[in-house]
């Protein structure tokens, strides 16, 4: 048997079809009902091609849903929540019993509005703001791929299916999504489009003109359509999706609200409880006589029934892994675990440049790093949205991925920012590599639906944002971070490093990789800065977020806080100042979250009583804190202008002038 | 002669469109040259085009580059602004002298690295985040057809010429873009697309297998193509697709450095200097046997005779305006300015509302506000990405706006939250409307590159943003916005606010309308507040950012500071603490940007000098510098849950009584 050929794909007859089918209309309408809030719609209109998935194709095993070689279902629909959860309880996923459906939208419960990653098992991913879940699902199918590649048809060879709307294929990420995807001939991707003609403000023809199967065929992708509420006709359609070397549409013509008598193909059905009469009328009319939350005992059998297709080949596969000699390299890139040696190689890069002290834009620095740390972790997938030679992304050992070589470990994104992000997010939630991907750093306003997505399901994913201030000089304010970093530190789990040098790039790297709780963005600089952290520290000094880079000569009356390339300029101050009898330390503040996590005893030491000036080439914002009420700020207050850098930074006034002046004005 | 007619349409001889494109490509080699920074490929291979569209279909007058009925050219490609800055100085634009051009990239100049909208006249939008100018005019388009749909074809009938390179078409938001034009039909948005099969990363080949043609024709477009560098070729595309009614796609297959001997064709001619030897042999090639930004007189005069193609066009159409009977109007609507009537209906409104003293959300105080504007200023163009009811952004007067009735004042943007900020920045660059739309305030991030936009070039567009808290309660974290409020506050010359109530929400309303220099948010609740302000008064309250809503009984010991729903937890903390004897007053702050502008005593005044603490269910970040180092703030500090929101807000511990703890706690 072929890994991936669909599980025991024998047709269920047309009752206990309509049965599993009814069951869960049935219990995402009363779910909805119970809640007062919900989208019963979606999953009335999908929950035929869903049985179908779930009981001929879908190859998973509710007993071991971390099983890395089962297929992912994504819910890129995510508003039809009940879907999911339904078909979870139903197929017998331990986290997912009948109490959890009765709690759907109830604080603390599993069965949040929208599929919530990490709250139940089954739940591959966060969906809810629209086309994600289809960007994701690239980003896994790209991961499938490569790792079969690296381990094998036997270890990895399955699918990812989704579930997506009409919503999901308006968004542009979804767009960029499918072109990159058609782009890399991501054939293990395959979706059930929910063609229902409905959209929350009518009928999609009020705002949509798109030929969307055309479009699809466009990007290189194999699009099937069929009656998305006749079984034996969406088993041939996903049969033939997945024999298609293509990604592959599945346009499944559905009824929104199938059942509802008078709701049923209306927006009003898509987004409100139906109410009681309306349920009343759907009851009869799909043959549901059962009460709320009621689900007849051979209907149960049957639903686990379904969830028991997969044991055997979760036995076969868990047999090949413990024969294939692969076991402990494969377990451990599944587990996310760093390999040992990176600490030690982090450690000898570290020493080697703080005794060269070359002086580098942080870019180029983070190439070093990646050289070091590509060459340890074979997990390492890197990229870039069309800049790698403006981010430094791409290390000399990196063959590019493709469809004609999945198993290289750099792949070139386009001009796809969001997609990027979205599917670096897809790539950290299959599993067995850690994705990286690169642009300039304004552009992560492109990416940060999906980078805030990272934050909230606490993923490790490494945004590598270069071109980090008005430093990027001429290309001008379009292209210079005023507010980003702040905009960035707002989102909460999400940790901002900007490092000053080479051997805090390093470290922050390092702190980035280890950081498997959450998702890491790296500012760094175009421009050269020089080395500060001229002796070698085997300790990870970033990893307190701030630290006191250079202490004052004598007892300290100022402190100069500041990031990145301000730290040069933060350390000409200071050498004025010392030599005009103000000692005065500098403190490098890599990074703002992991400081704030420190105790007040360490905060106090290292920012000094004396006065307080923070100096970044950003807004002001997230410095309050830190400032208080007789801080000075020595920043930007707006956008940057075009011009060599060494004019911005004068005609903005962050220079070491402006700072040691700012602190003689204090003293 | 039908106004919209390309003006002046005869073909140059091949010598003299020869020379304005040699002019081009060594006005751009040059100053990239000059300014060691820079993007010469694109201007070199686009040269053609550019000369055969603006000889022969271009729509302007460079004597009067406001014009109102003039052709919009928009640059999407924004990298290539020396092909702009080059066509303004040859066709005359009094803005552009030739120093201007020696002056490229310098700070100070009005030639920076990417266009910048206000810099110059004929820059008609900022462009360099790629996609943006296309999605721009997209909106400029739907302004031109609603204002000839409100004025007639005398006044306003004219084109929109984009140049967009593949990076553009890569990026979602053009995807979304075209989508949307091809729905609305919008013939008269022409884009020529620069096919140069090179992108930064190399060839287009690595990252895109789109068949770009057929993925235009899926959106509704006509597609034409054309070898780039033959203009009788050129010139039959262009009236192809001046012609058809549907917006045309012209391909243009070109080389990038065209004429560069070694790196035409190379991503190497993209965004560096070509460097002096690769210069020389460019001059060459292009017989252009001239000195750096030496133009001899015969190119200029005849360049500056294609500027004065529009000249009788110009002289035409001010004729007819005078005579049209419809002058004033015209004018007003096109300067922007609001109609003197506004004032005394807002005014009417918040005395009806400050006697009814409804319960309402703010989401709906913003709809009865609409019916009130819609009623006095025609300009008013609204929208939502598909969640009209939910943001209640539709008013009853407004009819569709759709291909059959392009006077329609509402548009269903689908669910294109890019599309659309980026659509309504061009409706705001256009003129003659005030661009409105809608979405949840979570998806601001989707909208993040457009809103920035806005805020850079200081265009008035008004971003109706509901559902802004955990006060939306069981869609989940997800759609709960968090850090957004404190990341939107970070973009400079964006105001932000969140009125607490019906008078809020209408004063919050008047002053965006009236912030012609930028773009404003409305941060708006889901669900109920209560009426605060229920004594009516003539002035804005809200117009000095925060203001004492209701002063201490006594002497003030203690400062609540909240905004849009906290103010009824503040209220109800306020009325605990004065009973309990701890004179406490409210401070409503709908507009931190606003309040910061104003005088210290003003400020001091407000927040008093007793205890302080701030109330809103968003991350602290931006409230820190209000806070000072003794301030309490209660809020969120990460992400939300699914629930219903009184329990989140108990969860939260956003509540009365915890603010009312904190307050005694400090005292």
């Amino acid at each position: 048997m072929t890994a991936s050929a669909p599980i025991s794909g024998a047709a269920l007859s047309d009752g206990d079809h309509a049965s599993l089918a009814s069951a869960i209309r049935a219990l995402s309408m009363d779910a909805v009902e119970q809640a007062k809030s919900g989208h019963p719609g979606m999953p009335m209109g999908m929950a035929d091609a869903a049985v179908v998935l779930f009981s001929q194709f879908l190859r998973f095993d509710p007993r071991h849903p971390d099983w890395a070689d089962r297929d992912r279902f994504v819910l890129s629909a995510g508003h039809g929540s009940m879907l999911l959860y339904s078909l979870l309880h139903l197929t017998g996923y331990g986290d997912m019993p009948l109490e959890e459906l009765k709690k759907f939208r109830q604080l603390g419960s599993k069965t949040a509005g929208h599929p919530e990653y990490g709250a139940a098992a089954g739940i591959e991913t966060t969906t809810g703001p629209l086309g994600q879940g289809f960007a994701n699902a690239v980003g896994m199918a790209v991961a499938e791929r490569h790792l079969n590649a690296r381990f094998g048809d036997d270890l990895i060879d399955h699918r990812v299916w989704v579930i997506a709307g009409d919503g999901c294929l308006m968004e542009g990420v979804s767009h960029e999504a499918a072109s990159l995807a058609g782009h890399l001939g991501l054939g293990r991707m395959n979706v059930l489009w929910d063609d229902n003609k409905i959209s929350i403000d009518g009928p999609t023809d009020l705002t949509l003109s798109d030929d969307v199967p055309a479009r699809f065929v466009s990007y290189g992708w194999h699009v099937v359509s069929c009656d998305g509420h006749d079984p034996k006709a969406l088993a041939a359609a996903m049969a033939e999706a997945a024999a298609d070397p293509r990604p592959s549409l599945i346009a499944c013509r559905t009824t929104i609200g199938f059942g509802a008598p008078t709701k049923a193909g209306k927006s009003s059905s898509h987004g409100s409880p139906l109410g009681a009469e309306e349920i009343a009328g759907t009851r009869a009319a799909i043959n549901w006589p059962h009460g709320p939350f009621e689900i007849p005992d051979a209907v149960t059998e049957l639903g686990l029934s379904l969830g028991d297709r997969g044991a055997d080949a979760y036995d076969s596969w868990t047999a090949h892994l413990a024969k294939s000699g692969k076991k402990d390299d494969f377990e451990r890139a599944l587990s996310g675990a760093l390999p040992k040696e990176l600490a030690e190689a982090i450690n000898a890069h570290k020493k080697s440049l703080s005794a060269e002290q070359p002086k580098l834009a942080t870019r180029v620095s983070s190439q070093k790093a990646l050289e070091v740390i590509a060459q340890v972790v074979p997990e390492l997938l890197g990229g870039s949205a069309d800049l790698s030679g403006s981010n430094n992304t791409k290390v000399g050992s990196q063959e590019i991925l493709d469809k004609s070589n999945y198993g290289g470990r750099y792949l070139h994104y386009g001009v796809r920012e969001h997609a990027m992000a979205a599917a670096m997010n897809g790539m950290a939630l299959h599993g067995g590599v850690i994705p990286y991907g690169g642009t300039f750093l304004v552009f992560t306003d492109y990416c940060r639906p999906s980078i805030r997505l990272a934050a909230l399901m606490g993923i490790r994913c490494i945004f590598v944002m270069t071109h980090d201030s008005i430093g990027l000089g001429e290309d001008g304010p379009t292209h210079q971070p005023v507010e980003h970093l702040a905009a960035l530190r707002a989102i909460p789990n999400l940790a901002v490093f900007r490092p000053a040098d080479a051997v805090e790039t390093a470290e922050a790297w390092q702190l980035a990789l280890q950081r498997v709780s959450g998702p890491s963005v790296l500012a760094l600089t175009r421009q050269n800065v020089p080395t500060v952290r001229s002796e070698h520290s085997e300790a990870n000094l970033s990893a307190k977020g701030g630290y006191v880079l250079a202490e004052a000569e004598g007892a300290r009356k100022a402190t100069l806080i500041a990031t990145g390339s301000e730290i040069e300029i933060a350390m000409a101050a200071k050498a004025q100042l010392d030599a005009e009898g103000v000692p005065t330390a500098v403190v490098s503040m890599p990074s703002l979250e992991l400081f704030a996590a420190q105790g007040p005893s360490y905060t106090k030491e290292v920012l000094g009583s004396g006065v307080r000036v923070v100096v970044e080439a950003g807004v002001r914002q997230c410095w309050d804190r830190l400032l208080g009420e007789n801080g000075v700020f020595i920043g930007m207050s707006g956008f940057g202008e075009s011009g060599p850098y060494q004019e911005l930074y004068a005609h903005f006034r962050i220079t070491a002038g402006d700072v040691a002046g700012a602190v003689k004005a204090r003293i």
